[in-house]
């Protein structure tokens, strides 16, 4: 099994508006840092599983549609909360509908809040 | 599937005496840096896999009791090596035995000690 | 001359309303990695230029008006834009205020907001 | 499970010479930094996956080969790219054919070429 | 005194042909990860040092001339070694020749080569 | 200003036997990743601060005396604590005695001891 992982950031406001987030559920922001993997079980006829370039390019198109906004005014997020799990769902979603994912085995999409945290979605295709 | 990771460190001293370990047979010390990792295949009803809060919590509890000690003196490395693996393990025992994994499909601990090096002991459940 | 260095970070959200900041003057956020140096000509009698417990305890008050808030809205940054620079300033300012830095040669606040880019503010004492 | 990972790195030369590379066609170069990881069901009788010190060695060994070279005039990447995945797929194979793996699950080889592309190969045992 | 720093990365060619580089005497290669910090002894009327992404944009111009090449045919290493150091100061001496810098008190030019070493240009204006 | 810094790390037990250090008082240990700058203000006739080669084996050997210790038991701390920047002014102090600085301006040397502290040492030569 081959991986290539290309990594990017965007930088966004929201609310988490329940008391179960405590100290998170007033507007706050986040630098999530994104990094997508792409699995194939063998190489392309270029010796890649991605093209690089590509691949960066594809994920900064998705993120252009998050950076520098307020996830709560975002209509992908209405009527449920944009904890870091769900805007890394939602990006790995994007992208399988972005691109024609036939020959690769799965997708992953990890996104970094801080130092300290970060969360991972993942699907086999 | 989905992953939220929480990361901390302990500071130990230790040693592996045994000639297996050249000069780490000796009394030395290590920075563990520990990310523990909960898997699920699907969030929970506000969105997340656990909260992060109540992750950093929980690892902090088991933390302490490995924190700032000798873990030659341990009781729970008493007849075996307090390797880097070792320790990864018993945070995951510590962990498993602290909670209630219901509904979660994996728990990894991995241990940084250096660099160079680091440790995983991942566990399906 | 000798330093010592804590790490801790905030999220918040914010504002820069002019257009010379591009695609960052509307509503979004970031998670600032903040690290505060102190200087000193020689260390004090226990071997330290500060205790690292006692300067993660001062630096968490101080970015706990900060924490999970929209700087919009926070009296510090009224009619100024809160920029990554004038947050670390404020930051360091906060710190002088609060502490005897008598025998301290410098203070220096580093505030990464994302992995690429990062600023700093350093007063020399 | 238990994994057991070390890092080193190579700095070499080399060229990707088809219009799909883009400007990485011509002559350039990369520093790669290598992440090697064994994984076994349960430790060995030393409370490890493999030595951190052996383990070490032996990937230094498999590194000497490439490090400060210009991978064109390399034997082993002749009629193929020398991409990142190739190249990790490459020590991967050197590795396992280097060493006993009785006992082991998998092997893996993570190469970064910059701190915002990453590719790995993974070889279940 | 402000500080702001941009990181972007270079992947160059190049050898260091004279037996005092030993090992690195041969054609080989890097991945320079390069940080440029500019200072300011006070911000400016937007509240910063200079902005984030005229910094980068600046920076990504003149890394253009290096990137995907390979340095011992590019006319400014003729008749010197292209070591880290010098590459370094390369980079600050185009970047001061291409911006005005008129109340700046200092450029600096960070260039990482791998994990465990980097080389530092600074020049005080 | 030309700077040039290596990375290695040692890992060490030790005790700070004082009730100012709190829980680190007892016996625990670190892991210390040592970086060190040499400084000149011109490179030397090879285009290089000092050779990396040379300056990571200098570092290693200085580095050998203390890895793998428990610092109580070392004679270069009789008598004092051996704070994270106490041995980062052994470190230098060792490092001046074992080399010629004729030409360089200034030596530094950073020990970071978790991912959120660390100390440095500087002096001008």
């Amino acid at each position: 099994m081959y991986e290539l992982t290309v990594r990017d950031h965007v930088m966004i406001a929201h609310s988490l508006p329940d008391e179960f987030f405590g100290p998170a559920a007033g507007l706050h922001g986040a630098t999530f840092v994104v990094e997508v993997t792409w699995s194939r079980p063998d190489l392309d006829e270029h010796g890649v599983v991605i093209d690089i370039g590509a691949a960066s390019a594809r994920l900064k198109e998705i993120l252009a549609d998050l950076d520098y906004r307020n996830l709560d005014e975002h209509p992908a997020f209405t009527g449920r909360f944009s904890t870091t799990e769900v805007v890394a769902g939602h990006i790995g979603d994007r992208l399988r509908a972005s691109m024609d994912l036939t020959g690769f085995a799965a997708l992953s999409v990890r996104l970094r809040e801080h130092p300290d945290a970060w969360a991972t979605y993942r699907v086999e295709l």
